[in-house]
């Protein structure tokens, strides 16, 4: 006999195969094939171990990372909400803490109240871990429009104010990253792969 | 002025994109897509992140999860190499390790050299960390392959006891994880979703 608490978790592991096939706006750099959660979460966790060092304030990298790998689980109830799509953002808040619950009542309690603590701690980015998480989780489909061509910015005409204000998490997390970003944009716009109005 | 190190480290996570195009021999649950090397990361760091409670030994979740993201890096030169092909297993170490070098001079050399390190631990397998993520990175594909109907199992024709050597890492990190796979690789065998030779 296999226990029941670790058959629920592995039920939890095999729906977790169901973040491949989500679908984000971002395209992989230099291919049409657009990114999927999974990946999108892998590649931000990298991210985190090899930027940390730029953060303005210690954080503790470890919480980051577990994190980044489940700050998008809730999305495989929710679905991927486009960050610049103001009217399915309106109820995307709503939609996702019904989905936050569902996987928590997935898994063993201990292991869900983690998952839920981590996700509410990220939403709410008032931690130094929750922005530099946040600023993760920006800043990669940002280097991907860039590489891009201009990826979703010029695709779905994406306001330059929106763009700043989406990742305007950088410039709280880290000034040297943020010095980055700032030439990105401004290369960005000077190559017009964000439309300038 | 971005200062070079943080340049080359951009570098280095745009080339990590690329992790998203290397595919694997598994297909996702109930699909003929296959996986891809970012994908399989992410969902094995996640399944760390669950499982670790049953380790028989103390572990450093951390240090698990930072092997996990990054332990399949060396594919990104090396390319996939399916576990149960013997003869393109045989030159794998060798491709393997001029990658990892390759890797490790593209950042700078505190964070290549982690990497490497990472990497190292994970290949010898001897550490209760490298053992652990070793069954984190074996289980995953296998539970893919039973909810697949017998997935690459079938597809390739594999010996009952290449599978089981492949799982072995399982049966030294933890009793409970073990008594699981027993009991699905035994549902596998009997429903004829493993060879029977």
């Amino acid at each position: 006999m296999v226990n029941e608490k670790l058959l629920k978790d592995i039920e939890f592991i095999v729906e977790l195969d169901k973040m491949k096939s989500i679908l984000r706006q971002t395209s992989l750099i230099g291919k049409e094939q657009r990114e999927d959660d999974a990946q999108h979460s892998w590649h931000i966790s990298v991210m985190a171990m090899i930027l940390a060092e730029y953060s303005n304030e210690e954080i503790d990298l470890c919480k980051v990372i577990k994190m980044l790998l489940t700050h998008d689980l809730v999305e495989l109830y929710a679905g991927d909400t486009f960050c610049y799509d103001k009217s399915a953002n309106e109820d995307k808040r709503e939609r996702e803490v019904a989905a936050a619950e569902k996987i928590c009542n997935m898994i063993s309690d201990d292991k869900g109240r983690e998952i839920r603590e981590l996700w509410d701690e990220f939403e709410e980015m008032k931690t130094p871990e929750a922005i530099f998480a946040a600023s993760m989780d920006r800043l990669q489909p940002m280097l991907n429009n860039y590489y891009n061509n201009g990826g979703t910015w010029r695709k779905y005409n994406v306001a330059q104010s929106d763009i700043y204000k989406r990742i305007s998490p950088v410039k709280k997390s880290s000034d040297e990253l943020w010095n980055f970003v700032e030439n990105m944009l401004d290369d960005a716009l000077q190559k017009g792969l964000i439309p300038k109005k």
